[in-house]
C-alpha cells in the first residue's frame, strides 16, 4: 500500500492515455512538430483579446494593502456583482453577488457543487458524449456517475434519462455547447428535461439538481445561441470558467452561480462556500478574479474558430468522412469510417494526425478533432486524412 | 436532502466560527474598525517584497503564445526546476525537477497528497496544537484525523506518537514553525520521531508517511533555523505555499515535494500529479508559477513580524500572562487565565480584543493571536489585555 488503492488503479487504467501522449511525443521527435498535426487537447490557440492584456497590466500595478491577501472564501464582492449583473443580462434572471462564489476554474466549480450536494452512494446522471472528467469529480465526493445514450444527433434523449433517473439520483450534468460534439442542447429539449426533472424529483421524493457546465458558451458560431437555463429550471446551477472565452485554461478561474429560485439556495451557497474552502481551493486566485470582473462580455475573436471549423469540415466533407458540425466548442466529432475506432485512430496516426477514441467520451465509433490548434496543422492534416481514408477503404476492398 | 449530510454538520459545527466573525463584525460597525483590535485571523500585513512586484509587473507583460495556457499538471518544468535547487540548497538533498509539483496553496498540495495516498479508514495523526483544516483535509478524501498531545512546551511528544500509532496509520503531519504555537520542532526531536516512525512501519508492515506542512519555514525568529526533513525521514514530503513568506494568500500558490529517497518515490509524483488533475485543481495558476519560480529564497522582511511579537510580548509579560513565545509564524499562543478558555476570549472581546480559543487547535485553556496585523492595534491592545485580566482577578477575588 504505497499509495491509495484507488488511485493506484486510476492510474493503471490512464496509463492508455498517457501511451497516446508519450506516442504523440515520439512521433513529433522523428518528424518535427511542425509535421505533426496534433488535434488531441484542448489548449486554445488563440491568444486573449487585448482588453484582457490591458487589465492584467493594470491589475498587476495595483500595490493597495492587501491586495494579494485573502478575500472572503467566495471571492471579492465587486467581482461576484459584475458577475451577477453580467449572468441577469444574458439570462434575464436576478441573481444578486451572494449567488456567485468564484473557483479555480469549471473544474474547481463542479468539484465544489458535487462535493455541497451528495451523499454516499448518489448518482449523478449525464448525457454521452461527456467530458471524462466529470467520472472522477463524482467519484471524489462519494458519488457515482451514470451515462444516459443520446439521441442520433447528439441531442439529451428526455425518455432515456426519465429511464434512467431512480431515487439514488441526486443531479444531472449537462454540458452545452458539448465537449467534444460541438451540440447545442436547443431550449425546446432542455424544457422537455426540466419537465422530466421536475416529475423524477417530485416521484422520488429528493430534489434533483441540474448542473450546467458551460466553459463553452460563448464559443459559438453561426448565429446560434445557448438557452440559458436558470429561466427554465429552478433546481439549477451553471459552472463556468474563462479558459476558453479568454482563453486562460492555465490560471484556473471561473465562478460557481446558483439559481436565486432554488428551494434551499443560501443553504447550497453557504454549503459551496464551505466546500471551497475544505477542498483546498480556499479562495479562486485573487489577481485573476480581479481581471476577469472587469472584462465581463469581452472574448476571443470567435471567428477565428469559425475559420478553422470550415477548413476542417471542407476537409472531412472532401474525404468523405461523416461528422455532426460543430455549433460550438472547438471540437468535431468525426464518425469513424471503422466500426473500431481505436484502429482507425491508429491509422490516422500513422498518417500524423492525433486524435482521440470516442470511447473516452462514452461513444466508440468516433474520434474528436480538437481544432484550437494552428491552421498551417489544419491544412497539413487533409493530406492525412486523405491518405487515411483511402487506406482504410483499400483495406475494406481487399 | 437539500446538500450533503456530512456538508450539513459541518455547517452546523461550524456556525460557532462564523458567529465569532459576525459579532467581531458588529463590534467594529459599532466601535468603528480602528478601534477594535482584531487578532483573530492569520491575513499577513506585510506587503510582499519588492522583487514580487517587479517581477509580477515584468510577467503580466509577457505576451508569448500559449503564456495563460495549460501547462503539464505538475507545473512549469523550469519552475519546478527552480525550486529544486533551492531545496537541495537548503536541505543538502537531490531533488530534481520532478519531485516538485506546483500546487493551488499549501491547501492543495495537503489535499493532492492526502488523496494520493489514503485508503477509506486509514488514520492522519497530528500532533496538538494544530491547523483545524486538516481534519476536513483528511475527511474529503476518507481518512481520519487523530491528535496526539504534545510535551509542555508545545513540542512532539515522540512517546505519545509511538502509543497512538497503530497499523491504521497512513501519515503523521508535523507543522513546524507550529500554527497557533509558534513552537519550531528542534531536529533533535525529528530525529528521535523519525526513529519511531521507522520502528513503527516496521512493526505495522505499512510505510508511515511524514507529511511536512511548512508555510511558516520563512518566518522565523532569533536566528533559529528549521531543520529539514528531508535527510531525516526517507518517507517524506512537502507541503508549503507562498502565502506568508512573500505575503500571498490570496493568490493560491504552492508545491508538494517528495523526498528523491522515498521507497515509491515514482509513484507516489505520478499518483500526486493525477490527484491535482482530477481533484480540479488541474495546475497551480500559471503567471504566479512564473513570478514565484523567478523569487526562490525572496522574503517579506521578518523582522516587521519581530518587531510586532516583541511587543506583544512585552504587553502580556507586563499584565502577568502566560504564554509560549514563539520561535516562528506571526501567532502567539497564551495561557487562558480562566481554565474556561472561552470565557476569557469572551472577556476580550468586551475589551474589543478579538482571538481564536485554543480549542478550536486542540489545547483547551490557550487563546490565540495573530499579530500580523497593523502595530496601532498591537498598542492599542495594552489596554485591553490589562483591563481583561484585572477583570478576571477581581472576579476571582470576590
Amino acid at each position: 500500500m504505497a499509495i491509495s488503492s484507488k488511485i493506484e488503479s486510476f492510474l493503471q487504467s490512464s496509463s492508455l492515455i498517457r501511451k497516446m501522449f508519450e506516442e504523440g511525443a515520439k512521433l513529433k521527435a522523428i518528424h518535427g512538430v511542425q509535421n505533426v498535426c496534433d488535434f488531441s487537447i484542448g489548449n486554445p490557440d488563440v491568444p486573449p483579446p487585448p482588453e484582457f492584456q490591458k487589465i492584467l497590466e493594470e491589475e498587476s500595478l495595483n500595490t493597495d494593502a492587501n491586495i494579494h491577501g485573502y478575500m472572503p472564501n467566495a471571492g471579492y464582492l465587486n467581482v461576484r456583482s459584475a458577475i451577477a449583473d453580467y449572468i441577469n443580462k444574458e439570462q434575464k434572471s436576478n441573481l444578486e453577488n451572494k449567488h456567485v462564489i468564484m473557483t479555480t476554474g469549471a473544474g474547481g466549480a463542479l468539484n465544489v457543487i458535487l462535493k455541497s450536494i451528495l451523499n454516499p452512494g448518489d448518482e449523478v446522471l449525464v448525457s454521452v458524449p461527456y467530458f471524462v472528467e466529470y467520472k472522477f469529480y463524482c467519484d471524489n465526493h462519494g458519488g457515482i456517475l451514470k451515462t444516459v445514450p443520446c439521441t442520433d444527433d447528439f441531442d439529451i434523449d428526455v425518455d432515456q434519462f426519465e429511464k434512467s433517473i431512480t431515487d439514488k439520483c441526486a443531479a444531472v450534468i449537462i454540458n452545452s455547447p458539448n465537449n467534444p460534439s460541438g451540440k447545442i442542447y436547443p431550449e425546446k429539449t432542455l424544457k422537455k428535461f426540466a419537465e422530466v426533472l421536475r416529475k423524477k424529483s417530485s416521484e422520488t421524493g429528493r430534489t434533483i439538481y441540474l448542473i450546467s457546465d458551460e466553459p463553452y458558451r460563448k464559443i459559438v458560431y453561426d448565429g446560434v445561441e445557448v438557452p440559458g437555463i436558470f429561466g427554465i429550471y429552478s433546481e439549477s446551477m451553471i459552472c463556468t470558467s474563462y479558459s476558453k472565452d479568454l482563453s486562460l485554461p492555465g490560471e484556473r478561474i471561473g465562478w460557481l452561480a446558483i439559481n436565486p429560485s432554488a428551494e434551499n439556495c443560501d443553504k447550497i451557497i453557504n454549503a459551496a462556500i464551505l466546500c471551497n474552502r475544505i477542498l483546498g481551493y480556499v479562495n479562486a486566485p485573487a489577481l485573476m478574479q480581479r481581471v476577469v470582473g472587469r472584462l465581463q462580455g469581452v472574448k476571443i475573436d470567435v471567428n477565428v474558430y469559425k475559420r478553422k471549423r470550415d477548413a476542417l469540415c471542407g476537409i472531412l466533407d472532401e474525404n468523405g468522412y461523416d461528422y455532426f458540425k460543430p455549433e460550438g466548442t472547438f471540437y468535431l466529432f468525426v464518425k469513424s469510417p471503422d466500426k473500431n475506432e481505436s484502429a482507425f485512430v491508429e491509422l490516422l496516426k500513422q498518417n500524423l494526425i492525433l486524435t482521440v477514441p470516442g470511447s473516452a467520451f462514452g461513444v466508440p465509433g468516433y474520434f474528436r478533432i480538437s481544432y484550437c490548434t494552428d491552421d498551417s496543422y489544419i491544412d497539413k492534416s487533409a493530406e492525412g486524412f486523405k491518405n487515411a481514408m483511402n487506406e482504410f477503404m483499400s483495406g475494406i476492398s481487399q
